[in-house]
């Protein structure tokens, strides 16, 4: 075991800092660091919170970070991941006017990190990260994304569970942009709620989830409200089942800030209770498997090809004189040839 | 070369229906079918068609192949994959109100199609069924999708040209869901244009246009309109690019068409100049081959792993014993000795 991941294990900030660099920077470190910390991981809620820029995530994600603080007994990691889009311009995520109201508690982390490469990758580097703060004991991971892409969606997967936040005065355009992400969400946050348009947004919104939950129709039977109630006993198992609650805050006053950690805990509960923690865990980690095995027999193929081999074979598909299935057999024999 | 596939190219219909039949059926006479017609495709024009459901898809797509046949000699096929969505219970299809107005012309072909299976299973078969007609020698294949999800982003891919098809009467719940879609399109259509909220509704698109497109920010310099310019020279390079245009029809009155068939004309004679056409063709060809490979690599893998031995190593990491790394190597180094 190297030096950096005992002493992360033991509860030292500075190696927890120089661990999530070599993993985020994917270097040969990092990736034996991750393999030596995945006996210590697998106990951290991970929570994402996601929408678009303005909504005020970065305010709210502080907000629940104090208040877990202060009214429980769980240490908690911030990742806040700014993909640097070129139409918003990339939000500056002020990681440093965050430390004046979280410095000095070593019960809280803030991380943040820009997109590096493709969207698979950054989602991929986030996963890492999260891994790091799981081992080295955090109770919670707040996983903040800005934008509406597939990369929030892939961050969103990652989570146990996913916060979509929106505010009434985004505009129709904005809120649309971010309607894909709705059916993802766990638990849906109105910030800003004292602004005006606040029952429009939130007639929208539960529009949208109705479409968004198509399973959950049953549930119209008994009357509109009964879809958004926050938890139900779907009446044909015993399985309990969740409909995401939509939650209204002020994060600027600290207004909802309990009902959001509230429901972040019921969440957690019926995650526990249906089983559907383990089986996310168990989805996660056969792709993850899948993925791995995929990366390591697709690069020995490829090395095992004679050279010219693929590209002579590709261009008679690209000409149409192979089809891509008689190509691949083409390959596949070669190999063993 | 297997009699069906003989006979579909001296054109005759009947192989065609039998053909299709097989190839979404994915038997195994279909494979080889597919294998033996490729040689014969990749001239065909594919055009996918989607929109929220109500928005009049079906009548836009009757009414262009109707003009498209009347003022040109191209030969059409109609692919209308109906999703079967439990929320919107299920378009009804009307092949057969159709057949009243295209029947009765062999340079027609309808074809409709129900979700089978998975997400990728579906657009896998879509793809399929086009190289069946694009082989039988149709000059256009328009592929009409329902919905808003992940699968109609993945057959618009299969298409050289993408209409979204919006109606300014279906309400921002509707547009919202939409929204992700934007992304892939190559012209916008808002159909039912003499509807109240047509303003609103382009206003709206303009909006999500400028931002599901901000590698075209330049041109926000030079003004509103010419961002949606149907076809503009970007100055830094020779490149043609292509400016999604927005579109106004009454379909069920014949407005529009015209235009809308001048557009599709123009984005493939953009797609031929620019080398978009053939950049498109070779990424999916690789993507089918990687796919394939994939496929096959790894269903050999599993084939050549000792019984069990997947999920002995496998439930160590669900336990957190091994890592997902140290497992695929175990899996590896297992498999050679």
């Amino acid at each position: 075991m190297t030096n950096l991941v005992e002493t992360l294990l033991t509860g030292d900030r500075l190696s927890l800092s120089r661990l999530l660099t070599q993993v985020e920077n994917g270097t040969e470190p990092g990736h034996s660091a991750l393999d030596e910390l995945f006996v210590h991981t697998g106990r951290a809620h991970l929570i994402g919170v996601t929408g678009a820029p303005g909504v005020g995530k970065s305010s709210l994600v502080n907000k629940l970070a104090l208040h877990l603080r202060k009214h429980s007994q769980k240490t908690i990691a911030i990742i806040a991941v700014d993909p640097t889009s070129p139409f918003t311009g990339g939000a500056v995520l002020g990681d440093r006017v965050r430390m004046r109201d979280l410095a000095g508690d070593p019960g809280i982390f803030i991380r943040s990190m820009a997109t590096r490469g493709t969207l698979g990758g950054l989602a991929h580097a986030t996963a890492a990260l999260t891994q790091v703060f799981d081992a080295a004991g955090f109770d919670m991971v707040l996983i903040e994304t800005v934008g509406a892409g597939q990369a929030e969606v892939d961050i969103a997967r990652l989570a146990h569970t996913t916060l979509v936040v929106e505010s009434p005065d985004m505009g129709d355009d904005i809120q649309a942009i971010k309607a894909g992400i709705l059916e993802i969400a766990d638990i849906l946050v109105i910030n800003k709620a004292d602004r005006p348009g606040l029952e429009h947004t939130e007639r929208s919104l539960r529009g949208m989830l109705e479409m968004a939950h198509p399973v959950r129709h049953v549930f119209h039977h008994h009357g509109r409200t009964e879809v958004l109630a926050s938890r139900s006993a779907d009446s044909d198992q015993m399985k309990p089942t969740w409909i995401p609650p939509i939650l209204k805050t002020i994060a600027s006053e600290g207004i909802g800030i309990p009902a959001l950690a509230e429901s972040i805990s019921s969440h957690a509960q019926y995650l526990a209770e249906s089983g559907d923690w383990h089986q996310r865990e168990r989805f996660r980690l056969e792709n993850e498997m899948d993925a791995l095995i995929t990366a390591s027999l697709s690069a020995q193929f490829r090395t095992d090809l004679p050279a010219g081999k693929y590209d002579q074979v590709f261009n008679l598909v690209l000409e149409h004189k192979l089809s891509p299935g008689e190509a691949v057999r083409a390959l596949m024999n070669g190999r063993r040839t």
